[in-house]
Protein backbone atom coordinates (compact mmCIF):
# COMPACT_ATOMS: atom_id res chain seq x y z
CA UNK A 1 0.00 0.00 0.00
CA UNK A 2 1.47 3.58 -1.18
CA UNK A 3 2.54 5.25 1.85
CA UNK A 4 2.35 9.45 1.55
CA UNK A 5 3.51 11.86 3.88
CA UNK A 6 3.35 15.68 4.66
CA UNK A 7 5.80 18.14 5.31
CA UNK A 8 6.75 21.99 4.95
CA UNK A 9 7.02 23.43 1.69
CA UNK A 10 9.33 25.67 3.38
CA UNK A 11 10.90 24.24 6.25
CA UNK A 12 11.44 27.03 9.36
CA UNK A 13 14.78 25.89 9.90
CA UNK A 14 15.25 26.01 5.88
CA UNK A 15 16.41 21.99 6.11
CA UNK A 16 18.00 21.51 9.50
CA UNK A 17 16.25 18.19 9.55
CA UNK A 18 14.63 19.65 12.95
CA UNK A 19 10.92 19.74 11.29
CA UNK A 20 9.26 16.70 12.49
CA UNK A 21 8.70 14.96 9.37
CA UNK A 22 12.65 14.02 9.52
CA UNK A 23 11.72 11.66 12.53
CA UNK A 24 8.97 9.95 10.25
CA UNK A 25 11.07 9.66 6.88
CA UNK A 26 13.82 7.77 9.44
CA UNK A 27 11.87 5.59 10.67
CA UNK A 28 10.49 4.73 6.95
CA UNK A 29 14.08 4.25 6.32
CA UNK A 30 15.08 2.43 9.21
CA UNK A 31 11.90 -0.22 7.99
CA UNK A 32 13.06 -0.12 4.24
CA UNK A 33 9.74 1.37 3.23
CA UNK A 34 9.48 3.69 -0.13
CA UNK A 35 6.99 6.78 0.76
CA UNK A 36 5.61 9.81 -0.86
CA UNK A 37 6.15 13.31 0.10
CA UNK A 38 3.24 16.23 -0.58
CA UNK A 39 4.54 19.24 0.34
CA UNK A 40 2.20 21.82 2.60
CA UNK A 41 2.19 25.43 2.60
CA UNK A 42 1.64 27.59 6.01
CA UNK A 43 -1.92 28.67 4.59
CA UNK A 44 -2.87 25.27 3.62
CA UNK A 45 -2.07 23.83 6.93
CA UNK A 46 -4.95 26.09 8.14
CA UNK A 47 -7.31 25.37 5.32
CA UNK A 48 -9.55 22.52 5.74
CA UNK A 49 -8.40 20.03 3.85
CA UNK A 50 -5.27 19.88 5.92
CA UNK A 51 -7.07 20.29 9.33
CA UNK A 52 -9.09 16.95 8.39
CA UNK A 53 -6.10 15.02 8.20
CA UNK A 54 -4.71 16.92 11.23
CA UNK A 55 -6.84 18.53 13.82
CA UNK A 56 -3.85 20.77 14.67
CA UNK A 57 -2.56 22.16 11.62
CA UNK A 58 0.98 20.87 11.54
CA UNK A 59 2.76 18.32 9.78
CA UNK A 60 3.55 15.17 9.32
CA UNK A 61 0.57 13.38 8.53
CA UNK A 62 0.51 9.84 7.23
CA UNK A 63 -2.02 8.14 4.71
CA UNK A 64 -1.78 4.26 3.78
CA UNK A 65 -4.87 3.36 2.22
CA UNK A 66 -7.80 3.98 4.11
CA UNK A 67 -6.04 4.78 7.62
CA UNK A 68 -5.29 8.37 7.99
CA UNK A 69 -2.62 9.42 10.97
CA UNK A 70 -1.22 12.47 12.71
CA UNK A 71 1.33 12.77 15.87
CA UNK A 72 4.65 11.86 15.02
CA UNK A 73 5.18 9.67 18.19
CA UNK A 74 2.18 7.59 16.87
CA UNK A 75 3.39 7.24 12.81
CA UNK A 76 6.79 5.91 14.40
CA UNK A 77 4.93 3.32 16.11
CA UNK A 78 2.41 2.20 13.34
CA UNK A 79 5.72 2.00 11.26
CA UNK A 80 7.48 0.11 14.32
CA UNK A 81 4.79 -2.26 15.35
CA UNK A 82 4.43 -3.53 11.55
CA UNK A 83 8.47 -3.75 9.98
CA UNK A 84 11.26 -5.20 11.55
CA UNK A 85 14.42 -3.29 12.84
CA UNK A 86 12.69 -0.67 15.37
CA UNK A 87 11.25 -2.57 18.18
CA UNK A 88 12.20 -5.84 19.75
CA UNK A 89 11.07 -9.12 20.03
CA UNK A 90 11.45 -9.64 23.64
CA UNK A 91 7.80 -8.86 25.18
CA UNK A 92 9.66 -7.13 28.18
CA UNK A 93 12.29 -5.25 25.75
CA UNK A 94 9.64 -4.10 23.46
CA UNK A 95 8.30 -2.23 26.64
CA UNK A 96 10.71 -0.69 27.13
CA UNK A 97 11.58 0.68 23.93
CA UNK A 98 8.10 1.96 23.51
CA UNK A 99 8.90 3.78 27.31
CA UNK A 100 11.59 4.96 25.28
CA UNK A 101 9.52 6.91 23.08
CA UNK A 102 6.97 8.09 25.46
CA UNK A 103 9.99 9.46 27.40
CA UNK A 104 11.57 10.99 24.04
CA UNK A 105 8.47 12.81 23.36
CA UNK A 106 6.51 13.10 26.78
CA UNK A 107 9.78 14.45 29.35
CA UNK A 108 13.23 15.16 27.07
CA UNK A 109 11.12 17.17 24.85
CA UNK A 110 8.42 19.29 26.92
CA UNK A 111 11.73 21.68 28.58
CA UNK A 112 13.38 21.84 24.75
CA UNK A 113 10.04 22.85 23.39
CA UNK A 114 9.68 25.60 26.24
CA UNK A 115 13.30 26.84 24.81
CA UNK A 116 12.04 26.77 21.45
CA UNK A 117 9.31 29.38 21.97
CA UNK A 118 11.33 30.80 24.09
CA UNK A 119 13.86 31.88 21.30
CA UNK A 120 11.13 32.67 18.65
CA UNK A 121 7.57 32.84 19.83
CA UNK A 122 9.00 35.28 22.91
CA UNK A 123 11.96 36.47 21.12
CA UNK A 124 11.30 39.84 21.09
CA UNK A 125 9.66 39.89 24.70
CA UNK A 126 11.57 42.30 27.71
CA UNK A 127 11.73 38.98 30.13
CA UNK A 128 13.33 36.22 27.64
CA UNK A 129 17.31 37.12 28.31
CA UNK A 130 16.34 36.71 32.12
CA UNK A 131 14.28 33.51 31.53
CA UNK A 132 16.17 31.69 28.72
CA UNK A 133 19.25 30.48 31.57
CA UNK A 134 16.47 29.10 33.85
CA UNK A 135 15.20 26.96 30.99
CA UNK A 136 18.46 25.83 30.15
CA UNK A 137 19.13 24.41 33.78
CA UNK A 138 15.89 22.79 33.39
CA UNK A 139 17.34 21.03 30.16
CA UNK A 140 20.61 19.81 31.75
CA UNK A 141 18.58 18.36 34.91
CA UNK A 142 17.05 16.42 32.54
CA UNK A 143 20.05 15.92 30.17
CA UNK A 144 22.01 14.85 33.32
CA UNK A 145 19.59 12.09 34.43
CA UNK A 146 19.04 10.97 30.95
CA UNK A 147 23.52 10.58 30.46
CA UNK A 148 23.53 8.62 34.29
CA UNK A 149 20.90 6.17 32.74
CA UNK A 150 22.44 5.91 29.19
CA UNK A 151 26.07 5.36 30.95
CA UNK A 152 28.71 4.00 28.52
CA UNK A 153 26.05 1.81 26.85
CA UNK A 154 25.48 2.70 22.59
CA UNK A 155 21.83 2.53 22.90
CA UNK A 156 19.08 3.40 25.90
CA UNK A 157 18.10 -0.26 26.15
CA UNK A 158 20.28 -2.78 24.32
CA UNK A 159 19.72 -2.80 20.29
CA UNK A 160 18.70 0.97 18.41
CA UNK A 161 14.94 1.24 18.86
CA UNK A 162 12.42 3.77 17.79
CA UNK A 163 12.88 5.12 20.97
CA UNK A 164 16.38 5.83 20.34
CA UNK A 165 15.28 7.44 17.17
CA UNK A 166 12.58 9.46 18.94
CA UNK A 167 14.89 10.40 21.34
CA UNK A 168 18.26 11.08 19.04
CA UNK A 169 15.59 13.33 17.46
CA UNK A 170 14.53 15.38 20.08
CA UNK A 171 18.19 15.83 21.35
CA UNK A 172 19.23 17.06 18.03
CA UNK A 173 17.21 20.24 18.52
CA UNK A 174 19.73 21.43 21.80
CA UNK A 175 22.55 21.43 19.22
CA UNK A 176 22.19 24.96 18.12
CA UNK A 177 22.10 25.84 22.16
CA UNK A 178 25.11 24.40 22.96
CA UNK A 179 23.99 22.57 26.11
CA UNK A 180 24.36 19.20 24.40
CA UNK A 181 27.96 19.78 23.89
CA UNK A 182 28.11 19.82 27.90
CA UNK A 183 27.01 16.10 28.36
CA UNK A 184 29.89 14.33 25.98
CA UNK A 185 28.19 11.25 26.30
CA UNK A 186 24.86 12.20 24.96
CA UNK A 187 26.58 14.14 22.00
CA UNK A 188 28.27 10.63 20.88
CA UNK A 189 25.02 8.88 21.51
CA UNK A 190 23.24 11.73 19.04
CA UNK A 191 26.17 11.29 16.63
CA UNK A 192 25.87 7.64 16.53
CA UNK A 193 22.10 8.24 15.61
CA UNK A 194 23.11 10.84 12.56
CA UNK A 195 25.82 7.98 11.63
CA UNK A 196 23.11 5.77 10.78
CA UNK A 197 22.42 5.00 6.89
CA UNK A 198 18.96 5.57 8.00
CA UNK A 199 19.09 8.59 9.23
CA UNK A 200 21.35 10.27 6.68
CA UNK A 201 18.84 8.80 3.69
CA UNK A 202 16.17 10.66 5.89
CA UNK A 203 18.47 14.14 5.99
CA UNK A 204 19.02 14.24 2.77
CA UNK A 205 15.58 13.97 1.63
CA UNK A 206 14.49 16.76 3.76
CA UNK A 207 17.64 19.10 2.74
CA UNK A 208 16.28 17.98 -0.90
CA UNK A 209 12.84 19.65 -0.39
CA UNK A 210 14.68 23.02 1.33
CA UNK A 211 17.36 23.41 -1.59
CA UNK A 212 14.56 22.94 -4.26
CA UNK A 213 15.88 19.85 -5.64
CA UNK A 214 13.16 17.40 -4.32
CA UNK A 215 13.19 14.34 -6.78
CA UNK B 1 1.28 -11.33 38.42
CA UNK B 2 1.30 -8.65 41.42
CA UNK B 3 1.26 -5.29 39.72
CA UNK B 4 3.10 -2.41 41.70
CA UNK B 5 3.00 1.06 41.25
CA UNK B 6 4.31 4.00 43.01
CA UNK B 7 2.69 7.33 44.37
CA UNK B 8 3.60 10.56 45.80
CA UNK B 9 3.60 10.36 49.65
CA UNK B 10 2.84 13.48 50.03
CA UNK B 11 1.16 14.69 46.96
CA UNK B 12 1.47 18.11 45.38
CA UNK B 13 -1.77 18.77 44.98
CA UNK B 14 -3.29 17.95 47.89
CA UNK B 15 -4.89 14.57 46.27
CA UNK B 16 -7.37 16.62 43.55
CA UNK B 17 -6.01 13.35 41.66
CA UNK B 18 -3.97 15.41 39.03
CA UNK B 19 -0.69 13.41 39.90
CA UNK B 20 0.25 11.39 36.86
CA UNK B 21 -0.02 8.02 39.32
CA UNK B 22 -4.47 8.72 38.84
CA UNK B 23 -4.07 7.89 35.19
CA UNK B 24 -2.25 4.56 35.88
CA UNK B 25 -5.00 3.96 38.63
CA UNK B 26 -7.61 4.87 36.31
CA UNK B 27 -6.30 2.58 33.19
CA UNK B 28 -5.38 -0.25 35.62
CA UNK B 29 -9.12 0.01 36.80
CA UNK B 30 -10.97 0.40 33.58
CA UNK B 31 -9.01 -2.81 32.92
CA UNK B 32 -10.07 -4.39 36.03
CA UNK B 33 -6.48 -5.32 37.66
CA UNK B 34 -5.74 -4.95 41.25
CA UNK B 35 -2.49 -3.29 41.94
CA UNK B 36 -0.47 -2.48 45.04
CA UNK B 37 0.55 1.42 45.88
CA UNK B 38 4.22 1.96 47.28
CA UNK B 39 4.34 6.23 48.65
CA UNK B 40 7.73 7.34 47.67
CA UNK B 41 8.37 10.89 49.55
CA UNK B 42 10.35 13.53 47.66
CA UNK B 43 13.55 12.66 49.45
CA UNK B 44 13.19 9.23 48.44
CA UNK B 45 12.38 10.25 45.11
CA UNK B 46 15.71 11.30 44.40
CA UNK B 47 17.72 8.59 45.75
CA UNK B 48 19.15 6.23 44.04
CA UNK B 49 17.00 3.39 44.57
CA UNK B 50 13.81 5.38 43.34
CA UNK B 51 16.06 6.27 40.43
CA UNK B 52 16.49 3.07 39.29
CA UNK B 53 13.63 2.33 38.34
CA UNK B 54 13.10 5.83 37.70
CA UNK B 55 15.54 7.91 35.90
CA UNK B 56 14.00 11.39 35.88
CA UNK B 57 13.04 10.74 39.43
CA UNK B 58 9.14 11.16 39.24
CA UNK B 59 6.31 8.73 39.55
CA UNK B 60 4.92 6.58 38.69
CA UNK B 61 6.66 3.38 38.30
CA UNK B 62 5.30 0.29 37.48
CA UNK B 63 6.58 -3.27 38.26
CA UNK B 64 5.22 -6.30 37.34
CA UNK B 65 7.73 -9.44 37.68
CA UNK B 66 11.03 -9.15 36.20
CA UNK B 67 8.95 -5.67 34.23
CA UNK B 68 10.06 -2.17 35.65
CA UNK B 69 8.35 0.86 33.74
CA UNK B 70 8.34 4.47 34.31
CA UNK B 71 6.48 6.85 32.03
CA UNK B 72 2.94 7.08 32.32
CA UNK B 73 2.22 6.90 28.29
CA UNK B 74 3.83 3.58 28.32
CA UNK B 75 2.86 2.49 31.69
CA UNK B 76 -1.12 3.03 30.12
CA UNK B 77 -0.03 1.39 26.52
CA UNK B 78 1.33 -1.70 28.30
CA UNK B 79 -1.75 -1.64 30.12
CA UNK B 80 -4.18 -1.02 27.35
CA UNK B 81 -2.86 -3.69 25.04
CA UNK B 82 -2.93 -6.58 27.21
CA UNK B 83 -6.48 -6.24 28.75
CA UNK B 84 -9.78 -5.37 27.11
CA UNK B 85 -11.55 -1.99 27.67
CA UNK B 86 -8.84 0.64 26.60
CA UNK B 87 -7.74 -0.09 22.89
CA UNK B 88 -10.13 -1.10 19.87
CA UNK B 89 -10.09 -4.41 17.93
CA UNK B 90 -10.29 -3.05 14.55
CA UNK B 91 -6.76 -2.58 13.75
CA UNK B 92 -7.31 0.92 12.08
CA UNK B 93 -9.42 2.18 15.25
CA UNK B 94 -6.06 0.85 17.51
CA UNK B 95 -3.93 2.87 15.75
CA UNK B 96 -5.92 6.12 15.38
CA UNK B 97 -6.70 5.56 19.72
CA UNK B 98 -2.81 5.16 20.43
CA UNK B 99 -2.71 8.28 18.07
CA UNK B 100 -4.60 10.42 20.38
CA UNK B 101 -2.95 8.83 23.93
CA UNK B 102 0.25 10.80 21.39
CA UNK B 103 -1.33 13.50 20.96
CA UNK B 104 -2.76 13.93 24.66
CA UNK B 105 0.97 13.73 26.03
CA UNK B 106 2.83 15.38 22.94
CA UNK B 107 0.56 18.19 21.82
CA UNK B 108 -2.00 19.16 24.02
CA UNK B 109 -0.25 18.98 27.27
CA UNK B 110 2.79 20.86 26.62
CA UNK B 111 1.53 23.72 27.04
CA UNK B 112 -0.37 23.16 29.93
CA UNK B 113 2.83 22.11 31.50
CA UNK B 114 4.14 25.79 30.80
CA UNK B 115 1.39 26.82 32.14
CA UNK B 116 2.20 24.76 35.57
CA UNK B 117 5.72 26.12 35.31
CA UNK B 118 4.63 29.40 35.10
CA UNK B 119 2.17 29.04 38.33
CA UNK B 120 4.67 27.17 40.54
CA UNK B 121 8.26 27.27 38.94
CA UNK B 122 8.17 30.58 37.97
CA UNK B 123 5.78 32.12 40.56
CA UNK B 124 7.78 34.97 41.73
CA UNK B 125 9.16 36.23 38.71
CA UNK B 126 8.69 39.55 37.76
CA UNK B 127 7.49 38.75 34.03
CA UNK B 128 5.01 36.04 35.35
CA UNK B 129 2.15 38.43 35.18
CA UNK B 130 2.38 39.31 31.48
CA UNK B 131 3.69 36.16 30.86
CA UNK B 132 0.06 33.90 31.90
CA UNK B 133 -2.40 35.42 29.20
CA UNK B 134 0.42 34.63 26.55
CA UNK B 135 0.40 31.32 27.42
CA UNK B 136 -3.43 30.79 27.91
CA UNK B 137 -3.90 31.81 24.51
CA UNK B 138 -1.03 28.93 23.36
CA UNK B 139 -3.59 26.62 25.23
CA UNK B 140 -6.66 27.98 23.63
CA UNK B 141 -5.31 27.80 20.46
CA UNK B 142 -4.85 23.89 21.41
CA UNK B 143 -8.22 23.64 22.93
CA UNK B 144 -10.19 25.57 20.06
CA UNK B 145 -8.61 22.99 17.34
CA UNK B 146 -9.70 19.96 19.65
CA UNK B 147 -13.06 20.72 20.02
CA UNK B 148 -13.72 21.25 16.08
CA UNK B 149 -11.98 17.48 16.28
CA UNK B 150 -14.27 16.42 18.75
CA UNK B 151 -17.44 17.88 17.46
CA UNK B 152 -20.77 16.69 19.07
CA UNK B 153 -19.28 12.77 19.56
CA UNK B 154 -18.74 11.18 23.39
CA UNK B 155 -14.92 10.35 23.14
CA UNK B 156 -12.58 11.42 20.49
CA UNK B 157 -13.09 8.23 17.98
CA UNK B 158 -15.70 6.36 18.61
CA UNK B 159 -15.79 3.88 22.12
CA UNK B 160 -13.71 5.11 25.10
CA UNK B 161 -10.19 4.16 24.81
CA UNK B 162 -6.84 5.04 26.48
CA UNK B 163 -6.57 8.03 24.39
CA UNK B 164 -9.79 9.19 25.65
CA UNK B 165 -8.32 8.39 29.18
CA UNK B 166 -4.89 10.34 28.76
CA UNK B 167 -6.64 13.03 27.00
CA UNK B 168 -9.11 13.47 30.18
CA UNK B 169 -6.22 13.18 32.24
CA UNK B 170 -4.62 15.95 30.39
CA UNK B 171 -7.26 18.81 30.25
CA UNK B 172 -8.60 18.23 34.09
CA UNK B 173 -4.88 19.81 34.87
CA UNK B 174 -6.63 23.02 33.34
CA UNK B 175 -9.90 22.95 35.61
CA UNK B 176 -7.97 25.30 38.53
CA UNK B 177 -7.41 27.65 35.39
CA UNK B 178 -10.96 27.99 33.96
CA UNK B 179 -10.07 27.70 30.90
CA UNK B 180 -11.55 24.45 30.36
CA UNK B 181 -15.00 26.44 31.02
CA UNK B 182 -14.41 28.53 27.20
CA UNK B 183 -15.03 25.39 25.80
CA UNK B 184 -18.36 23.60 26.56
CA UNK B 185 -17.75 20.80 24.14
CA UNK B 186 -14.32 20.35 25.84
CA UNK B 187 -15.61 20.34 29.47
CA UNK B 188 -18.53 17.99 29.05
CA UNK B 189 -15.91 15.50 27.64
CA UNK B 190 -13.79 15.75 30.41
CA UNK B 191 -17.38 15.41 32.86
CA UNK B 192 -17.91 12.13 30.13
CA UNK B 193 -14.44 10.73 31.71
CA UNK B 194 -14.70 11.99 35.33
CA UNK B 195 -18.10 9.87 35.80
CA UNK B 196 -16.73 6.73 34.83
CA UNK B 197 -16.76 3.86 37.79
CA UNK B 198 -12.53 3.43 36.78
CA UNK B 199 -12.21 7.10 37.25
CA UNK B 200 -14.40 7.21 40.15
CA UNK B 201 -12.16 4.40 42.00
CA UNK B 202 -9.03 5.67 40.93
CA UNK B 203 -9.94 9.57 42.07
CA UNK B 204 -10.96 8.06 45.43
CA UNK B 205 -7.70 5.60 46.10
CA UNK B 206 -5.78 8.64 45.70
CA UNK B 207 -7.40 10.89 47.67
CA UNK B 208 -7.45 8.38 50.39
CA UNK B 209 -3.67 8.90 50.33
CA UNK B 210 -4.08 12.03 51.00
CA UNK B 211 -6.45 12.02 53.12
CA UNK B 212 -4.00 9.79 55.25
CA UNK B 213 -6.51 6.88 55.32
CA UNK B 214 -4.86 4.23 52.37
CA UNK B 215 -6.63 0.93 52.70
Amino acid sequence: MTITITAFETSPDGGKGLARDTRVRWALEEAGLPYGVRLVSFQAMKEPAHLALHPFGQIPTYEEGGLALFETGAIVFHIAERHAGLLPHDPDARTRAIMWMFAALSTVEPPILELVTAKFVEAGKPWTPDRLPLIADRIRARLGQLSVRLGDADWLDGAFSAGDLLMVSVLLRLKPSGLLGEFPSLAAYVARGEARPGYQRAYAAQAAVAAGVQA
